[in-house]
């Protein structure tokens, strides 16, 4: 059994890494992090987990965490993680990091959009972009994995295929992407109460989000050259669960079957990835609490576009599903292992 | 006081009117028909009138209803009301039909979307479409409005300032529209039940819905150029409210303040139209249950794209209020009778 | 026009006492306060008023807002209330106190409950309890009404009739409530975020609600003996709406027809209490937004109990629309001014 | 492998039975039968089991899927199953009915509350009433077990402690039970749509639903003595998820960490019983997809009443997840089999 570490295990992200990792049969969870809850049951934090973990939260560097993990998956705001992540590495833990810490290249564009320095750049050559079905085999061969953002998987999943094959022009990529509450974290705010959020929708950080340079730098690299999209996203009424709407125009004529046909033959294979027949649009219910990604196809000849629906859970696809996936890869177990999980309909 | 009639009173745009009818100085409902429910109480169908309403439903002729009633509103389904239209027209109503009868100008559109035969092609000419902050004049002369689809309402509002203005790519119009559970209707229907529609969110009717042609028709109109767009619906887990996020490319560079300086020019003095500050977007919530059209703007200078947020309660502005504001017009009332609703938050 | 100020507008029974006296047409707002928001205007706090109103929310003293309102509404935490509500009496304001420190006529039962000195006890005894069904004489001629608590509300309204006429065994009474989340308030608690709130429900404080000496007191009265009551109260994932299902053993054998004349005739001619025919249950959608208490009444002769179910909306007769009503027969204005609101649905 | 029939998969509790039995090492599904749905694979009725199963709904009889299963869920209405369960035993199928035709001991009972004939009288003392924390080892030996309603499931669990020790008045029982919408069924019905649904709470059959006879007959059971309570069932705005607040008066006093204790020893080593700590109350959410129930307790000195708070998921504990239970001990499996879900939340 591998010895598991979450770090930062009170956020939503954390809770859900351990409702995952208990029926992940190659694992142990053996140690858990939590500054503010620090000495309290994780069955507290989660009263979900009551009779299922015995946990005790404690607030723990990352050296003391190294030792009692082989395996940790990094749950921490972005800037914290930076801090707390190489001190793991040297002390030999893997880690997956949820953060956006390590998804850029570029420390300046970081810097740019998260408005903070980097403090750990040595790292980010090294890390890997933890998206399996783009990156299989580099993440394999990682020590550190960084978690694509929710918004960021669901987006590339839709276009991989058509960027790979050069079929959509790139200037014309528009997502407009609709999350579930649970993306806004477990933090106390105004902004995320019951009263405010539900009955309704509200669109925030449109053009601006700080996904965006992390969408644009992947899909660049399927391309095979620069772009810049337009995402907005939007705030559901709901817990679980990401939509993305993706446009953009076709650089040649495609019919509806030939656009099927291209996923199926891309995505063939791929555990995760389910592909809704022709006249089917998914349904973030139809995800809930599992790892898939559900997408579904319309190309519109009036308008020689294509509009990909793509749906995922945030909280399992979109972050701790892919990281246990992504651990799985680096571990050497079978990818899926942990993560054959139905899921909740209604 | 004028007495008012409605046709098919048991949908959810026809509980509204009841509701809005009420605060009403001017008008008095008088007759309301229904063949689902004939010889209930309107209070028994919409328990929230209990106490309010004491009129009975009954199932009567296009002829009867002309009779009791100087002013009807037609809130039965499409192919309905171009059969009971004609004959109170005759008999020397006025008449706003909630349905997408007499949208559409060309019957050969109509037929080819809504794959039926237009038997009252006749009136499709003298027909207005209701837009008031488009069709204001023409409205207060008519006798046949045809009052516009909830989706066509809030999308037409966000751009009319730019296509007005020639500022963007007409071949570049994204709408991307998000309605609440209420635009489907009072109708018994396994995809509407509450446990299909919680906690998710669904496209439909991706680059087919039938409200395209509408749009398309009325962008074109306020362009004078032909132009097509990609539209696509979705269903959200909300009782009333659209947002509409819409997607266009500025033909010239234009910055986020001389966006929000023709916006405020253009919709200066509207009584309905509110426009959020630079930096805000609109929300569902804060206009619900009014009449209100809220908007917000993005200029994004990175894709050279305006994004413009529309926010609207689908029961109102996109439907009955908008509706009573187009009887306001045609009975020379002021435009605001009845509708000044304060918004129901939370 | 009477003046009108509100002491600590930024939580939800400030936000909805603006939207009810926008429709009130003898009284004008004229000032507000608000420590964390002074200087932002109301709408920037209930975007919702955005168009309706222009007041700048400012932090003043007690003899402040006295000097530039005639009528004060108190919306302050308890505790605070009592600290401000007497310079405001002194300085000639009439004073609705939407908090609990005036409720109880016993300072020493609300320490006990409230666990906090009471610093105004002076003004207990002069103080009336604003639920106009059961004080309206006296809240006539009040110039300090202790706006009730929205359980109590529904609650006492369910079991008055009853207890005036002797019927039920007065230590039997059970009252199993519900509540929407705005009953929270608009403070930043973790408990309160949409995520813990939706798709569940949870009791609290059961058996020790602070509700509950409010409650006993005014039944107490009623019944002319002491009585002890079961309260439980539940979270729900609703805005708005308190249910609240009230049990009682019945002294003597009572036919549900017999019931329904008692409740008939004892709420005859109230404007806002609404009796639901026999076999129909109220529910609060039908009164959201409205004034409006809806009573459903079910004798089950299997027990001999009858069960009385009340809904009311929380934020309304509940808080800041009895508020109002108090505030009208305080005035000398007719009892439903600005309160003719018909409730929103769906 | 047993091989698995499910006769009625097309509702919610049979698509759940679907999920469940997904994770069973021990069984299979081999037939699955729907007559509306006969022809389509169970993946597009539920497509939350897209790539998970790929079975086809048929139009089957009873003999029929006897020949391809070992054992039978019935998860169709009342009065069906009672039809199609008869030969299915006669070929030598084992059951599990989830419908509530075979729970009742008396004949004349059922008919007076579910106002049909009872045509299949010669099961009903065979039967097994299928709640193993109560009839562990009759289960066991059954090949009938008539699986427990939702809402009885969550009352007796709440009672059956006191009960069993004489704790209680018998007479003095309550049980106020709020219940998500899933147990309405997926019929299309405009009650359980969503906007009738959402955002409010309605309580029906007060005194008078079908589940009464059920609880009293069970209660009765582990009394020793003829009683009758107080149900009163309430539809909320949640998916999944039942709260039973139960009021009972103490034949003696009992301090609050007595109660504690009672429970504790009675639910020891119940594997799907988690005892609240005291001061905590049970929420659905925490339960959400799982086979727990969850409970909580409050001695009230003051009313010398226990309130007790059940809480389970309507679709698991309530419904399939239960069956599973059953089919466990009946065919001699460890009893938590494909039932070690961790509730997800949020």
């Amino acid at each position: 059994m591998i010895r598991i570490g979450i770090i930062g295990v009170s956020g939503y992200a954390g809770g859900e890494l351990a409702r995952i990792l208990h029926h992940h049969k190659e694992v142990e969870l053996t140690v858990a992090t939590s500054r503010q809850y620090s000495g309290q049951k994780l069955s507290q934090i989660y009263p979900n987990l009551r009779g299922v973990s015995d946990l005790i939260c404690k607030n723990l560097s990352a050296e003391e965490v190294a030792e009692q993990a082989d395996f940790v998956f990094a749950a921490v705001p972005p800037h914290s993680a930076m801090k707390m992540i190489p001190p793991l590495l040297e002390a030999g833990s893997k880690v997956v990091d949820l953060s956006a810490d390590f998804r850029l290249d570029s420390a300046e564009v970081y810097e740019d959009w998260y408005k903070c320095s980097h403090s750990a750049r040595q790292y980010l050559e090294e890390a890997v972009y933890g998206l399996p079905e783009v990156n299989r085999s580099s993440i394999s061969t990682a020590r550190l994995v960084a978690n694509p953002g929710c918004y960021p998987t669901s987006i590339i999943l839709g276009l991989a295929p058509l960027l790979r094959r050069n079929l959509i022009r790139t200037g014309t990529i528009i997502a407009d992407s609709k999350s579930g509450a649970s993306g806004a974290g477990r933090g106390a705010k105004v902004a995320q109460l019951y009263c405010e959020v539900t009955d309704g929708i509200r669109a925030y950080g449109v053009g601006k989000h700080r996904h965006t340079p992390e969408i644009e730098q992947e899909l660049t690299k399927l391309a095979g050259e620069e772009l810049v999209i337009s995402f907005s996203p939007h705030l559901l009424p709901v817990s679980r669960g990401i939509n993305s709407t993706i446009y953009a125009d076709l650089k040649e004529e495609l019919t509806q079957e030939e656009m099927m046909s291209i996923f199926a033959e891309e995505y063939y294979d791929e555990p995760f990835i389910r592909l809704c027949e022709s006249g089917v649009f998914p349904t973030t219910q139809n995800v809930r609490g599992s790892n898939y990604c559900d997408l579904g196809l319309q190309v519109d000849p009036r308008t020689e576009r294509v509009v990909i629906l793509s749906v995922i859970d945030n909280l399992v696809k979109g972050a701790s599903g892919q990281a246990v996936q992504n651990m799985n890869l680096m571990c050497g177990f079978e990818e899926a292992t942990g993560l054959d999980i139905v899921p909740l309909f209604p």
